[in-house]
């Protein structure tokens, strides 16, 4: 159980197998992101039909609504919500921190008011590993402190500490054995932030582990260097799975630098606001020009939308404010992130992972490849840290 | 083309064929509403898998955006909308009654501002084929008036003497072989009045006749009267279609009467409302109960809400305002309305459609019948008008 099996390498980047009571992965993967027991406006059903595989939940929201008990009583997420794989519940940490009011961090715990009806919760290690064990996820993540960007070195140094301390809590309490608890690293963007919190962290030797900390507001240029550095210090036989992220681009430039996992609400929420994702970059649906054209968003595409529709008839939708507008578009986008990475595992497969590469960042970027994406891929094709 | 087969009758109820250009749908059927070139949330796919078989677009609203040129361009609505069965389209007439601001009715045609932009827009009963030409519908409809309810006895006469003028109009100016055009007949409740519509309109031999002028605030009891009398006045050879109609108990009612074709927007209104159809009546999905009811909304449903959820997930994610709620609710509203006539097909193929329409109303109306809904059903049964 739990066994991670490197298929193809090539620099950094990987295939692998990642197994888990509910079946295997194939990574490097993109999980969507089911916050409150849902993929924003997309069915189970179709989730597989465009190759998803793990779905991640939020143990912030679904322990404040509807509350674990009910998702137990369900026999956990899949039973909840439908989905037949294997999911991943984040700590629940790093949502108190963005959407918790009046959050006080102490020692034990956190303790913050509700969003949604402002009454006051405490959610510690111990509760947030109760909580994911009633949830039912695969993986379950470790209670952490993720510091905002900016944060004072000291303010991210005492809160690593803390993190690894919550981590041996977390380990403690944990009782089921068909759940993986992945770590995760914070250090900010510091390197001897984060040597330092790998190096504590290491020890626990959980069967995976994240890189947090990182997509919270600093640059791209800002960001990879932290993940090419931490991913370079995790070890080689355990899935990585870089936290919060991302674009596609980031999807290109993580794979490069051997990260296995990767979540984010971007594909679902810049759908929803009309932008469909592309090898040509991000096609805003709202501007004028979609209006005419009577092909598909992306005649390579194998998602429903791209099959049926054209794009005038999705801008046409998006206008009149359809439903079917946000569902088409998310579901368009998520397709596109599983295809990225598809085509990502087959050029690692075959070796060509780098020229892929860097042909996808050529047209991607129109030519113009920016500095942080060219180095991550040299740091990727190069010796390993 | 356009053949119309009885193929089981029981009293005034039948089973039939009606053949159009794109495949033969059977009747009695409700044709779910697809406004703005889409049944609100629901995919193509998923309208097939329901067992949908025509779907109803507006004049109106199309005309307005994205213009019926973008329509055409696609090949009419089944290339615009990929839904690939048969189109009705209705005239524009009801939907610039109820929808268009200080609109002005002349012998001409009507005059209004469009509820979108202001701007002044006119439709004749030339410029509505024209449009429903380009929509390619295979069933379009006779640019009527649609008095509002109540209405003076003087011009609601008058107005169903223009709509017969209307009409010749139409037959007039209609150029395509492969869309049967549906007179509407009018009358309000009073039967004097519906007697002389249907005097003056069937000398016009459309392939179908369309009740229209109900449904628009009389109660039941003073609808089910007229539908009584204007259909066994229409030819039983031809398809009869009750416009705008309905909930339920409707449709049952109205098929005991000889209806073939319904639509009302009501199944996925009342879905995106959180409400759910039942043949214990119209559940409240917002209420305190269904939160935790780990059962489906009903276990005879094969839609994929039934299949997959429970009615404590769906409401949790009504609650959570999530867009799989509206999503799943109307999806299986249609499909509630679609078992209901099959289920009456089915009995009236084997000769019970009377009793199975007596035990419906039973349940559904918790014993108690109304009135209207067991004269209904004695119409039915009784001798043809």
């Amino acid at each position: 159980m739990f066994e991670f099996t490197v298929q193809h390498q090539q620099g950094r980047a990987r295939v692998a197998q990642f197994h888990t009571p509910r079946g295997a992965v194939t990574t490097p993967m993109f999980m969507p992101v089911g916050t409150q027991g849902t993929v924003k406006g997309i069915s189970p059903q179709e989730l597989l039909d465009i190759g998803s595989q793990m779905i991640l939940g939020n143990t912030y929201h679904l322990m404040l609504r509807p509350g674990e008990a009910l998702v137990q009583a369900h026999g956990g997420l899949p039973g909840f919500t439908a989905y037949p794989g294997p999911f991943l519940t984040d700590s629940g940490g790093f949502q108190v921190m963005s959407l918790g009011h009046m959050r006080k961090i102490t020692e034990e715990g956190v303790t913050f008011k509700s969003h949604l009806d402002g009454s006051l919760v405490h959610l510690t290690p111990e509760r947030s590993i109760q909580v994911q064990e009633a949830l039912g996820a695969d993986v379950i993540m470790a209670f952490d402190e993720c510091p905002p960007f900016p944060a004072e070195r000291d303010y991210i140094q005492r809160s690593l500490e803390r993190t690894v301390r919550w981590l041996d809590r977390c380990v403690s309490v944990k009782t089921n054995d068909h759940q993986a608890l992945f770590a995760i690293v914070q250090g900010g963007i510091h390197e001897d932030l984060r040597q330092q919190s790998i190096d504590l962290t290491l020890p626990f030797e959980t069967p995976g582990f994240a890189i947090g900390g990182l997509a919270v507001g600093e640059s791209k240029a800002e960001m990879f260097p932290a993940v090419a550095f931490s991913a370079g210090l995790l070890p080689d036989d355990k899935p990585r799975y870089l936290m919060g992220v991302g674009h596609p681009e980031d999807l290109v430039a993580g794979i490069a630098l051997g990260i296995d996992m990767f979540d984010c609400v971007y594909p679902t929420r810049t759908g929803r606001f009309g932008y469909a994702l592309t090898d040509d970059g991000r096609l805003n649906m709202n501007s004028s020009a979609p209006r005419k054209e009577l092909i598909p968003i992306d005649d390579t595409c194998e998602c429903y939308a791209c099959r049926h529709y054209t794009r005038a008839y999705l801008a046409h939708l998006l206008r009149a404010e359809e439903m079917l507008a946000p569902r088409m578009l998310s579901l368009h986008n998520l397709r596109y992130l599983h295809h990225l990475v598809e085509r990502a595992r087959t050029a690692i497969a075959s070796g060509k992972f780098h020229d892929w590469a860097n042909e996808w960042g050529e047209r991607y970027f129109k030519g113009k490849i920016p500095e942080w994406y060219q180095q991550a891929l040299a740091t990727g094709a190069g010796q390993r840290v």
